[in-house]
């Protein structure tokens, strides 16, 4: 089994649906990509927290094997919060609020015994930090870096900067049409290869995801939820689970990673079944490879 | 090779999007569906046009062997005129000006020869009006009906009548939910089932599209097109090619309707690639199994 380093935020999240309500649960985009990464490979998990942040939450993620021993809480220092409400659809969170605390001053210090480990994810960080951890995991395979909005706009420069190194860029609709400023979806992620990626995986919420590498295009579509409880989450568990399924199989062939994409969408399936990671936790890799069949299932036609 | 009968506008279009303009081009949800459906089947055609038509339009259609026969022309009208614009992704047509002129008296009358017509498609025309073609295509062995935000909101009684008789309803996304006032787009798409059709179509546009029946779900993506000129009529060409393939093949089981979906979806791709039908004019059925196959391979991923 192969392993995989996650970066990123580990946070308290409050969260209104129509579903139902939680205060403070476990949140933050490397809480959902480690437990989603942990269904298939060792994870080593690289985050910061504060003095009140609940013990139990990170000692159910080392319950699976996840390497917390680098997580580091700052005394003295509030955790990250973020609090957001999904209307209608759920398909755009509402923030409300933002509380950054601790997270503010994160700088992930990669220790030496993880600098060689298989695949990396890069969760959406300031892409200064990205680079930063790029520089300290000099034996990875591969690399995936995701981003959003805010640094596309803000810091442009740090951001290019990552796509040239990074292997994966993991960008949704909006934000790859924003990144090269060309509208049509296909024309976009051809650009955006060109920055650097060999892969650019483009997520499409509810409507799937698309990897596009210099020859090819393949879209999958998400699994077909009856009810969808909390979409937060998702986009991380996709990538985790992607960046799990590919340290373990050691394939980072172009049909490899098409079933990598798979798998990731299986697991944002289950991050939106529940609030926080409840769903996630008692996710079997029987119960992903049930979902990964059906969904395979659910694209197959025959030639005509 | 069966027969499709296409029940809908035949309009002149002025549309300006990010890579042009025309001026009173050759349009119509008819039109569109007819010639796709034609590189499959045998199509008849009814619809109304006003004196102002060019006939060379009509003897276009007629020269892929659609029968106008029943097209009507109405002395002393104008033709159906609609005004539109396309921004950005092109995800949305601004209408700046819709004139009904000839359309706005249509009341489709199917002759004693088209009655039994394999395969019906009810573009979106008023419910009303396809109920009545519903009541005179007694020997028909699929119907398929479109419909808009316009109907479900204004003729809703009518419209639920429509979808306890035909077989097969197409949908947008923001239609089926707000069809069934559900959100969630799986369980609105089972709520649009149990309101009488066998197979509920969502179009998702750039997205792709959904088949759901009672005991399957497929999800087939849009063809990875390069440029997008005029996304006019896609919808239209989707349905007519479904329509078409689903009469040449004469199988209303789902694994074909599957195969009917993909078909429709590259016949979009033509739509989309320029203004009015100038790209269709063109498209042979070899062009369609091409990309049928391209399709195919950007959607295939192995077993686990």
């Amino acid at each position: 089994m192969g392993s995989a380093l996650i970066v990123g935020s580990i946070a308290l999240d409050s969260v209104e649906t129509p579903f139902g309500k939680v205060e403070e649960v476990l949140g933050g985009a490397a809480s959902y990509a480690s437990w989603a990464a942990s269904v298939f490979a060792t994870v080593r998990l690289i985050g910061v927290v504060g003095e009140d942040f609940p013990q139990a939450h990170l000692e159910a993620l080392a319950t699976r094997g996840i390497d917390i021993t680098h997580v580091r809480r700052v005394e003295g220092q509030r955790s990250f919060r973020w609090r957001g409400r999904y209307e209608g659809d759920m398909s755009q969170a509402q923030t409300l609020d933002t509380q950054l605390n601790v997270f503010a001053d994160f700088r992930p210090e990669i220790p030496d015994e993880y600098r060689d480990t298989d695949i990396v994810f890069l969760a959406n960080i300031d892409p200064a930090l990205q680079r930063w951890v790029m520089e300290q995991v000099t034996g990875t395979q591969l690399s995936l870096a995701d981003t959003m909005n805010f640094w596309i706009e803000g810091k442009r420069t740090e951001l290019l900067e990552v796509l040239r190194q990074v292997d994966v860029a993991l960008l949704n609709d909006a934000e790859v049409r924003q990144l090269t400023e060309e509208p049509g979806l296909v024309t976009a992620a051809r650009k955006a290869l060109s920055l650097g990626p060999r892969y650019v995986i483009i997520k499409r919420g509810v409507h799937g995801a698309t990897l596009m590498s210099a020859d090819s295009c393949f879209s999958v579509p998400s699994y077909p939820l009856a009810e969808v409880r909390d979409p937060t989450g998702a986009g991380d568990s996709f990538a985790g689970g992607i960046a799990g399924f590919l340290a373990a199989t050691e394939d980072l062939g172009e049909p490899n990673v098409r079933r990598a994409l798979a798998v990731g969408t299986v697991m944002a399936s289950f991050a939106c079944e529940d609030f926080s990671l409840q769903r996630l936790w008692r996710v079997t890799r029987d119960d992903v490879r049930k979902r990964y069949d059906e969904l395979r299932e659910s694209t197959r036609f025959d030639p005509l």
